[in-house]
């Protein structure tokens, strides 16, 4: 990926706004064009055309967490500590990022062809290094084993669906978010759980 | 309500699956008027206007679960099991009715004015009986107390985001997927969990 340049990321931030207020197929290119004060033939120079510019909103922050994802998981061994990191950097990154998240969530599956196959990629890669993390802690004894993809769906749910009210709730940091999602998700609600096994 | 004609449930439906497949912003009332078979003026005789539509895709599911999650709280005192309930019967909606709730989570906030404040407090409600539940486990001792709003948009966010995703996970019937995230959410995944307290 080339660097961006200020010119690209001014209008990539206007076209996430747009698209997140109103959807990808309800912003047209002259809504764009008048928020960044460029005309057509200057735009499609910068970002090519629409859906390139829904893929590049799209796929940045995933790709930027798949990176941290394989990182943590170089750095980190006991798989409590790497769910918990995981959990950490996933929520602080959606607060960072609403606006993306909220593009990529409502509207990735408008992408065609190689632009939709390379998200779906990147969500892939992001998905198994927590699924990884799941089978370690079963593994080595440290989590029950639960019906795989359910258990990983459940937790990035609460994650993933954070996109529509953490912006409005600044009650917690989102660190601290994480790690009350990870207590309950590690360790439940139930006050006198039943025996483990 | 009056009960719907089955002309406008045909509406109903083939708008929802335009508006679950362009968005709401996307979908153009032509495209609707050729899927139905009906001109503009017999459209608009049966729904209104476009946001009309969106009003009751968005919320005729929600309004179903208020009524249903009420009803619970009547019948059901123990509240694990009416937290289990609770999460049974919204997972098994949310299956029965992937496209209006696909419809409900990306286009809602497109609702303005009496349409908009309709659908928060409906939100509202049923997110209150949750909260009840939750006030309900910790006054009796069963469930640790947790910050109070996040705990529940950890649960909510589990099963919401799940529109996502049960379509093309077939592995589970829905009250089952239900029964393994309140197992985590209550129980934890931590073989070893720490003392509670």
């Amino acid at each position: 990926m080339a660097p961006k340049s200020p010119q690209k990321a001014r209008i990539l931030r206007a076209a996430a706004e747009l698209f997140a207020e109103h959807g990808y197929h309800g912003t047209g290119m002259a809504q764009l064009e008048a928020a960044v004060g460029l005309q057509r033939g200057a735009l499609y120079h910068h970002i090519g055309n629409k859906e390139a510019l829904l893929f590049e909103i799209s796929a940045s922050q995933l790709r930027v967490m798949v990176e941290i994802a394989l990182d943590i998981e170089k750095r980190v061994e006991d798989p409590e500590e790497r769910f918990r990191e995981l959990a950490r950097t996933l929520m602080e990154n959606i607060a960072d990022h609403v606006l993306e998240w909220t593009v990529h969530y409502r509207d990735f599956t408008a992408l065609t062809g190689p632009l939709m196959e390379s998200v779906l990629d990147l969500r892939k890669q992001y998905e198994q290094v927590w699924q990884r993390t799941l089978n370690a802690g079963i593994d080595v004894g440290d989590f029950k084993p639960l019906p795989e993809s359910v258990a990983l769906k459940g937790i990035l749910g609460m994650f993933n669906y954070s996109y529509v009210w953490l912006k409005k709730d600044a009650g917690l940091p989102p660190r601290e978010i994480a790690d009350v999602f990870c207590d309950t998700f590690l360790t439940g609600i139930l006050r006198s759980a039943p025996p483990t096994g």
